[in-house]
C-alpha cells in the first residue's frame, strides 16, 4: 500500500538526483509513483531540473501527468515540456485531457501542434465546446454497446477491447443510431444467460445531460443521484461522452472556491501562495473600485461635518451602525449565493426570502438596537441621542437583510453571477445609507444632542 | 430517459392524489420514480399527506429514500415514518444509511430503535466511528475476495452474490486476516486464464485512509488520485469500509458550504429559507458578538471625541480607513482560508505568505493612500490631512494584510476551524487600529488640522 512518509523519502532522494544530473537512475526511480506525485515532485523542482527531467522521461509518462494538474500549474508544465515536444507527448494523452492542455495555447499554437497531431482532429472536436459546458470536460473514454448484441458478444468484445478499468465503470446501451439507452452493468452480464439481448436487460432510468448543458448541471445530477458518471449526449440524444465523479469533484471544488473569492472580489484563480506582482495585477483593482465606493460613502458623510462637529458622539456611531447593517447583510448575501449554488434556493423563491429576512431584521434590529441605545446613553447621558442611534441601527439592518437577498437574487435574474461583487454593493448601499440615516436625524435633532 | 418535465408533471399529478387520499393509486404512481425524486416529492407534500404516503409505501422503498436526504430534510423524514415505524424501515437500509439516520434520534430512541433491529449490532458498531471521520461515513457495501482464490472462482463468487452495480467498481482483494492487498478490475478478471490467483494480478498501488481519518482526508486522497472509491482499513489494515466519489462529493460540498458560512458567522446547518425564529437563534448570537467587538472600536474612539470635534474631516475617513483596511485583509483571510482546505497553503508556510502578504500590503497600501490623500487635501484644502489619512491608510492596509494571514493559521495551529470568525478578529483588530493611528496623530497634528 502506498504510504504518505515513503513517497516525501522518495521525493528528498529524488531531489538530491535532479541536483546532481543523474538522470539514468532519477528516471528510475520516479517512474514507480503514482503520476499524481510524480507531478507534484516535478513542479516542486526548480526550473531547469524540471525541463530536464520531462526531457528524460517517457512520452506517455509525461502525457498522463497532464491529467493531475490543473490552471496555474498547467501552465507551469507545458512550459517545462516546451511547445515544440508538445504533440508527441499529447499524442499519448486522453482526448480530452489533450484538449485542455491545447486551451491553454496561444491561438497559433494550438492550431500548429493540432496540425502535428495525428489525433488532432479528434481533439479538435472537443476544442469545439464551451469551456465549463459538458461538451467541454467530457471524456470520450467511455464504452458503448449495441443493444442488438447479446450478452456473450458483449462479453467477447469486452475481453478484446480491454478497456481500462476506470472506463468500464457504466457499459453504454446505444442503438443503432447511436442514441443512447440506457445502461448495463457488468453484474448483469455475469448473471444473464449468454444468449439474452442487451436490450432485453437495459436499465432505461439513465440521467443524462447534453454537450452544451453547464458543468454545474451534471454536477448535480451526479450529487442528486449518487452516480459516479453522467453520460453526455448531444442534441439528438447519441452519445458523446461521458463525465466522471472525479472530473466533477474538480468542478465542484472550482465553483465553490469560485464563490467564495468572487464574493470577496478575488479572481478564482488567485492563491495566496502566487507571486506579489501577480497578486497585485489581480486584487488591486477590485480593491480601488471598492475604495472609490468608499469615497462615495464619504461624500454622504462630508456634508454632515458641522452636525459632527457639534455632536463628536456620533462619530463614534458611524461605523458602528454601518458595520453591524454591513456583516446583518453579507449573511444574507452568502447564504443566498451559497443556496442558488447548491440548489437550494431558486429565482421564483424571492418573495419568501425577502418576507422571511424583513422579519428577521425587525427581530434582530431591535436586538442588536437595544445595548446600541444604552452605549449611547453612556457615551452621552442623554436619551435623544440613544433613540437616534436605536433608530439609524434598526432601519439599517432592515434594509441590509432586504438589500442582502435583492442584490443576489437580481445579479442571477439579469443572466450575471451572483457571487461577483455581491457584498461590495450591499456594503457600499448599507454605510451610505447607514450614515444619511444616523447624521440625518441627528442634523434634524442637533439642537437636542448637543 | 429520464426526464425533468415529465418529473415534474407525475409530481403534479401525485400532489393531486395524495390531496384526494387515493393512495393506491398514489403508490402504484410514484414507485416508478428513481428514489431521489422520490424523495423530493415526499418533502413536498403536506406533513399529513406525507406521513400518510409513507404508511401506504413499501418499506424497502421507504429504506431507499433515507440514501438521498440529509440533515434538515433528513430529520423530517424521520419524523414522517415515526419513531415507532423506524425499525422495520431501517432494517431494508443500508448499515451506513442506517446509522447516519440513528444518529438523529435522541439517545434513549437509538437504543431502543437498534434493540428492535435484527442488524442493530452491526449498525450500532458504525455509531462508534466520529461523525465526521472516514469510519463514520463509510459504507460496508463493497465486495472483498481472497488472494488466494482464482479468477474462475472470483468470477463464480460475484455470479452468486450478484452484488448491486455500484458496488462492485473496485474488486478489494484481501489476505488471510482480512488485511487489504490491492485491488482487481473486472476488466482483469475477464482477460485472464481461470486459474490464475488473484494475488498474482492485484494491483497493490491502493491509497487507503483508515477508519479514525478525518472525512476530508479521504476526499482528498480521492481528489488527488482521481479515484472513485477509497477503501477504510483499521489500524492493522483490515478492510472495513469503503467511501464512494457520491458520498466524499457530498463532503466535499459540506465543506465547502461550511467553510463560506463560518467566515460570516453563520452555522453550516443555516439556510436562507429556515423558518424565522429558528434563524433567529441561529443568527443573532453572533451578530452580537460582533456588535460587542464593534462596542470595542467606539471605546476607541470615544476618548478622541474633542480632536473630532476640532477636526471634523477626520470622522469622514474614519469608515474608509477601518473599512479598506477591512476589505483587503478580508481577501487574504479568504485566501489562506480556503488554500488551506484545499490543500494548497500548508503551516510550513507562514513565513513566506507573511513576506508575500507585506510585500502585497506596502504595494496596495501606496497605491491606495494616494487617492486617499488627494481626496483629504479636497475636502480640507490642509496637506497636514492628507499626510495623516495616507500615512493611517498605509498602516492599517499593511496591518490587515498581515493579519490576514496571521489569523487563521494560528487558529489551525492550535488545532480550531481556520474558516470560524477569521474575519470577525480581522476586522475588530483593523478597526480599533485604523482608528488609533488615524485619531492618534490627528491629536498630535490638531494645531495643524483644525
Amino acid at each position: 500500500m502506498a504510504d504518505d512518509v515513503a513517497v516525501r523519502e522518495l521525493f528528498d532522494d529524488a531531489r538530491a538526483l535532479a541536483a546532481s544530473g543523474e538522470w539514468a537512475k532519477l528516471v528510475a526511480l520516479v517512474t514507480s509513483l503514482h503520476p499524481a506525485d510524480l507531478a507534484e515532485l516535478v513542479l516542486e523542482l526548480p526550473e531547469e531540473e524540471r525541463a530536464a527531467l520531462l526531457d528524460h522521461l517517457p512520452t506517455d509518462i509525461v502525457a498522463e501527468l497532464f491529467e493531475y494538474v490543473e490552471d496555474d500549474d498547467l501552465r507551469e508544465l507545458i512550459k517545462s515540456v516546451g511547445v515544440k515536444d508538445l504533440p508527441a507527448v499529447l499524442e499519448e494523452a486522453e482526448d480530452d485531457v489533450a484538449a485542455d492542455v491545447i486551451q491553454q495555447l496561444e491561438p497559433e499554437e494550438q492550431a500548429e501542434t493540432l496540425a502535428q497531431m495525428d489525433r488532432g482532429e479528434e481533439v479538435a472536436e472537443l476544442l469545439q465546446y464551451g469551456d465549463e459546458s459538458a461538451g467541454g470536460i467530457m471524456s470520450r473514454g467511455f464504452v458503448a454497446l449495441n443493444e442488438n448484441i447479446s450478452v456473450q458478444q458483449a462479453i467477447d468484445y469486452l475481453r478484446v477491447l480491454r478497456p481500462p478499468s476506470d472506463r468500464a465503470y457504466y457499459l453504454y446501451v446505444v442503438d443503432n443510431d447511436r442514441v443512447l439507452q440506457g445502461v448495463v452493468s457488468i453484474r448483469d452480464l455475469l448473471v444473464s444467460s449468454p444468449k439474452t439481448l442487451l436490450k432485453e436487460i437495459t436499465q432505461r432510468d439513465v440521467h443524462a445531460v447534453t454537450t452544451d448543458a453547464d458543468q454545474e448541471e451534471a454536477a448535480r445530477i451526479l450529487q442528486k443521484y449518487n452516480l459516479l458518471a453522467v453520460p453526455v449526449v448531444d442534441a439528438e440524444g447519441r452519445l458523446e461522452g461521458v463525465m466522471t465523479a472525479d472530473d466533477l469533484i474538480d468542478v465542484l471544488q472550482e465553483e465553490a472556491t469560485e464563490d467564495m473569492y468572487r464574493m470577496v472580489g478575488l479572481d478564482e484563480t488567485e492563491s495566496v501562495m502566487a507571486p506579489v506582482m501577480k497578486s497585485v495585477r489581480r486584487r488591486v483593482p477590485w480593491l480601488l473600485v471598492n475604495l472609490a465606493t468608499a469615497f462615495l460613502a464619504a461624500f454622504v458623510v462630508a456634508p454632515f461635518e458641522h452636525t459632527i462637529s457639534r455632536a463628536a458622539t456620533l462619530a463614534v456611531f458611524m461605523p458602528i451602525i454601518a458595520g453591524h447593517a454591513g456583516n446583518t447583510g453579507t449573511q444574507v448575501v452568502t447564504l443566498v449565493v451559497r443556496g442558488l449554488a447548491i440548489g437550494e434556493v431558486r429565482l421564483g423563491d424571492w418573495l419568501t426570502v425577502l418576507r422571511k429576512e424583513l422579519a428577521f431584521g425587525i427581530i434582530h434590529g431591535i436586538v442588536a438596537g437595544v445595548p446600541t441605545a444604552v452605549l449611547g446613553l453612556l457615551l452621552s447621558f442623554n436619551p435623544w441621542l440613544g433613540a437616534v442611534v436605536f433608530g439609524a441601527l434598526v432601519a439599517d439592518v432592515i434594509i441590509a437583510g432586504l438589500l442582502g437577498a435583492v442584490i443576489p437574487l437580481a445579479i442571477k435574474r439579469l443572466g450575471g453571477d451572483p457571487a461577483v461583487a455581491g457584498a461590495i454593493w450591499l456594503t457600499t448601499f448599507t454605510d451610505i445609507l447607514g450614515f444619511l440615516i444616523l447624521l440625518g436625524t441627528g442634523t434634524i435633532l442637533i439642537d437636542r444632542l448637543s
